[in-house]
């Protein structure tokens, strides 16, 4: 049966996988249909031992490093061999859907389980891995447990981050039981496969089963403050004003012209506006916003951020009026390994569905993996690109091509022993 | 000596009437040197008994009514013609300044310490009026007393109106003591002068000592709520958003545009706005913001609200966003009594100081009493501008000047008894 003929004609159960989903979905479950299970409360235990419970029961021995990454293996022929890694995180959103990240989790529980139902055996062996806090809801910096394991933040600076209530992340692994003995980054991986929901709407809109992620966005954060003159709109002639609203709003209208000006992956938003003093009859004395500029491309992601300061210079010399600009955050772009791309790409072609090549905006832990591994992500559509939200839906049938295009990558790389 | 020759010699104490405003002041004085006394507190209390005590030691009588406005009256030879009425307020903003409001009141009250000092008699009687709460920044509407006193709205509306903490204007006022008998608006009144600090920059920037202040612009205030969809900003492309930021800066632009089409009273100011779900990384799906549009000419300040409207229109039909405008609140411009105004520049003239003509920006209890009797303002510089401000300033010799227009104008409107 370990013909190539039989493995070709290889298939997820969907069903076992949606019920799954639906399971772990019921683990903060949320009136509108949507799961809230922010890292590290007791909510995430749950949701963490329920999928540990699956695991032994699929025969995967289970690991927890020290920041809580949940490593499930099942071995290969070569267990000299690193081992080909699929996974994502079951944390959410405070107001999240059911396949944000646990997607990427269960769809690699399902490749195992499918491959316990053949009796097929690897090469190399496989792990599914469960990353903590890449959600960053409740705690910073987000991507929380890819990025110590990737040795991007150190180990010491996540435990000791807090919420709002002043839990640390440290006290909270230890509530759940999940602060694991093993120093996180020492555990070798071959290659690493990430499903997710695409969490916009470009799929959807082409009408196509499967994205092909061949880079994710790179993303500039900045901090910009206007600083003019408050002062009272009924007595202040026009002439006389230093409104740093009508500065600023200038600025805002220009982050979307830039964005405009690099197609087809320039972005530009701001998001987060602040007036001071916000009085219906002051004229705003300081406008503080947020900016988000994003490419794929290095180059025209720089060329972007020139064009800010530039315009930004030019503004401050016409107005008078202060501006200051200051870069809170910086990802480079990052253009998966060409190996991992092409293994999912021939996947999703032999099994015969439709795909297209996606650009991924929205950061994963696969972002980081990329540092240390080849890595590839798969995305499936999901409706109206809504994401981050407790309507997040994604179709049964587009949950299971995923996960058959995971699958079929994922032996291509580890190898199906003869 | 009581001839037209050393009537024309008459002056006011301006050291008097500088330490008063200083004692005054005292009564909730602000580290920063401002003043926060706000109306109907125990403070309010405080500085209102500290001024019935002067008024009765320069031999008033003093009346309080219904909604707590004081009413502090000196006979003249003929006492059944109406009152000449002098005021403002004594209440303050929490960051106000010693000269908003308090100056009106006390510049009322030198004219009268003036009057006794040379035993000089009017024809018709005196009265100088605090008005209950005109601030408005513990209590709404602004200008309470002043409008309950000219019917603008119900006395038992104003009474029932409550803090933040549910306080009602009624029980605050007897807690103070100021829960007078008389009915508000009973009471006649020949003519109402006001004077007061400027609170913009005209005069300063023409170095000016008086503004004979004409007219008050009209207001209007209307909210803008911009609907578009929340999304994420890194996975959705530029031409599938609905940024309801986007929309909302360019209506804002058009505020101040309209107002530069309306030289040189027009005026436009975004002073809130508040963005949803204001977050760095989310495209705003919502943005509510404050609009507010000023003229003195009545059909320019139609056509600017046309503008606005027509602007809207557009903006919905381009973009596909829903647009909601909505007045909340209009005032028509006030253009004072031709006989007040006069009398106010004919002083102003005798007295030699320098002057222009004068619009008020901000409303004043002026405005409602023009409904009810003629009325005239007096404007002095504040430094740079500011009000509303712990750092509020004027000038020793712009006070005692402004208080010397008042005297004459009063009385030229009085007379005085031969």
């Amino acid at each position: 049966m370990h013909s190539s003929i039989a493995l070709d004609g290889l298939r997820v159960k969907g069903e076992r996988l949606w019920g799954s989903l639906m399971d772990l979905a019921k683990v903060g479950a949320t009136a509108k249909g949507g799961v809230c299970r922010l890292a590290l409360t007791e909510l995430d235990g749950r949701g963490r031992d329920l999928v540990v419970s699956w695991a032994r029961a699929a025969g995967l021995s289970v690991t927890v490093d020290q920041i809580g990454n949940v490593f499930m293996r099942r071995p290969g022929r070569a267990n000299d061999r690193p081992p080909v890694m699929m996974g994502s995180h079951v944390d959410t959103q405070p107001t999240g859907g059911k396949f944000d990240g646990n997607y990427g989790v269960l769809a690699g529980l399902e490749v195992i389980r499918t491959l316990n139902d053949h009796r097929i055996e690897t090469e190399a062996p496989l792990e599914v891995v469960a990353w903590t806090n890449e959600e960053g809801s409740r705690f910073v910096p987000v991507m929380m447990g890819s990025g110590v394991f990737c040795d991007v933040f150190p180990l010491e600076l996540a435990l000791a981050a807090k919420d709002l209530q002043g839990k640390s992340v440290g006290d909270e692994l230890r509530n759940i039981g999940y602060a694991g003995p093993e120093r996180p980054g020492r555990r070798p991986v071959g290659a690493y496969f990430e499903a997710h929901i695409e969490q916009g709407p470009v799929l959807e809109d082409h009408a196509k089963v499967i994205g092909v992620v061949e880079a994710v966005l790179g993303l500039r954060w900045y901090d910009c403050v206007v600083t003019g003159l408050e002062s009272h709109a009924g007595a202040t002639p026009m002439e006389r004003r230093k409104d740093a609203l009508q500065v600023a709003t200038k600025i805002m209208q220009e982050v979307v012209a830039i964005a405009e000006r690099y197609p087809p992956h320039g972005r530009g938003t701001v998001g987060f506006v602040q007036v001071h003093p916000n009085s219906r009859n002051v004229i705003p004395g300081q406008v503080t916003f947020s900016i988000d500029l994003r490419n794929v491309n290095r180059e025209l992601h720089d060329a972007m951020d020139a064009d800010l300061r530039a315009f930004i210079r030019r503004m401050q010399a016409r107005t008078g009026v202060a501006i200051d600009l200051r870069e809170v955050s910086y990802n480079e772009p990052v253009h998966f390994h060409e190996s991992c791309v092409s293994a999912v790409r021939r996947a999703t072609e032999r099994l015969g569905y439709s795909h297209m090549p996606a650009t991924s905006g929205p950061g994963h832990d696969a972002v980081f993996m990329a540092r240390v591994t080849p890595t590839g992500m798969v995305f499936i559509p999901c409706k109206d690109g809504i994401s981050h939200n407790e309507i997040e839906h994604a179709e049964p049938e587009h949950v299971t091509a995923g996960a058959n295009v995971l699958l079929h990558a994922v032996l291509e790389r580890a190898g199906v022993a003869a």
